[in-house]
């Protein structure tokens, strides 16, 4: 899987250098952008293209769709990252684009982001009512009822100690398996994929975009404890409510098992078609031991 | 032509509330979008309207394509009145979207606005080859190489004095005929227009963007004397360079007649069909007297 993951990165940074091509004689707007887009895992681009195996057709053909994606994904991350939202200073380690630009230039190198999302998605050569649904799909997820809705409650509940499990699981759901789903679903959308399809697909990404949460906050407290070289456990981010947090590392462990198991199931009816998405849930949850 | 403005703007009230509906339970993500789609004349859909006029098909087959502009001029005005952006607190004689529910919630409302209004044009029941290309014109328009350069161009020489009147001349184009040219052209080539109806079509919106903005900074002075009832002129906004203030309100107003003309000859080819954005024009211009 790591090899996969490697060549389908690569795979997406040449699209990205093909597609994202320098326009304006604007300057600091064009190096806002392209920073922007540097760094990253490419999971949702990646995400279109098993979406687009899945359907086994040619995961060139959905390149527009991917960056557009990409697009999405990163203009979410300067806007997050801006100080009146999360307020960081990193980002992939590098300083975020509002430490490097500032942010009246972040703002609009998001806006530029999103608005290029579309632009670019559209610029895909046959364009027909499969990929339009998929589009819109993607924006579905991507809007107030998706990944903005969780942004949303992200700032309403980030001074609240008031939190239950499942209000950070639908946060965690709507931030971040929300574009999963543009991912993998729309993707399979595009390619035609029916509604008993597209069901199992929105299961399975929900599964992995809960488990990619979980893995992240444990991958937090460990790899702080390793860089300070003591055990400070549950003292970390103690004023940040997570998933790890509230129900501690073992069970959370347990619980990225248990949500392993349940996206495996939903694919389970596809036999080999699936066994790609297998191998990611398998390997992404690997990551928390 | 009052009449006419006032009828279509109706009309696009109504479409605003029939497709754009509440949806998410998240509350303040609603209110806000909410909050900031309401004033405003409601121009850049009535454009689009002209422009589905100007090609002699139903204005109602482009509602969707209309109401996504608004959203998308509506965004845009929410995150241009940010503290790191041009630090305004009224709107349409209301508090800005960031005053009223904080800065954090009102970038996200400008997000939830942008990615809405491609979800909306998206919504359209017969998507063709020329609708697809009128969203990528529109994008094309409202992205990097048009009004968000307008808005970058801004930032970059807020704080310099050192301007031309080319300068303002461009930054005018970008910021305001840009979204004019997405509803009018982008309406037109919504409805198959040919590639010399766009070049004339983008001639005169070009001259109505630069008009309505030299007509603006006109009424704030005039607007501000009579206000306070003494003749301080050109001290206003005397650290802002805008046309006005680098050519006086008179060349300004003649210079208005100059692009009016202009505007009347690049739709001179076409007769009676563009009579009513050859009255808008000239009812525009003569907001300055």
């Amino acid at each position: 899987m790591r090899e996969f993951l490697s060549t389908a990165k690569a795979q997406v940074e040449a699209w990205i250098a093909e597609i994202v091509t320098r326009r304006t004689d604007i300057e600091p707007i064009n190096d806002a952008v392209k920073y922007s887009l540097q760094g990253g895992k490419r999971l949702r681009p990646i995400l279109a293209m098993l979406g687009c195996e899945f359907m086994d057709k040619p995961i060139n053909s959905l390149r527009h769709f991917a960056v557009g994606l990409e697009c999405i994904h990163n203009y979410s991350l300067i806007h997050d990252d801006l100080p009146c939202m999360d307020d960081d200073t990193l980002r992939h380690g590098k300083p975020c684009t509002h430490v490097k630009f500032g942010e009246g230039m972040a703002v609009l190198a998001g806006d530029a982001l999103l608005n290029l999302a579309y632009e670019i998605m559209l610029r895909h050569p046959d364009i027909n009512a499969d990929y339009v649904s998929a589009i819109r799909y993607a924006a579905a997820m991507a809007g107030i009822d998706g990944m903005i809705g969780g942004q949303c409650l992200d700032i309403v509940t980030q001074n609240s100690s008031d939190k239950y499990l499942h209000d950070v699981i639908r946060l965690n759901s709507l931030k971040t398996a929300c574009l999963f789903k543009a991912g993998l679903v729309g993707g399979a959308i595009a390619c035609g994929a029916s509604s008993y399809e597209v069901t199992a697909l929105e299961e399975y990404s929900d599964c992995l975009g809960i488990i990619f949460q979980i893995v992240d906050d444990i991958l937090d407290i460990t790899s702080t404890e390793e860089t300070l070289g003591k055990n400070i456990g549950s003292d970390i981010d103690s004023n940040k409510v997570t998933y790890v947090s509230l129900v501690g590392i073992e069970q959370a462990r347990g619980d990225i098992r248990l949500y392993e198991q349940k996206a495996q199931k939903a694919l389970e009816p596809f036999g080999a078609r699936a066994d790609r998405l297998i191998q990611l849930v398998d390997y992404l949850s690997a990551r928390s031991n």
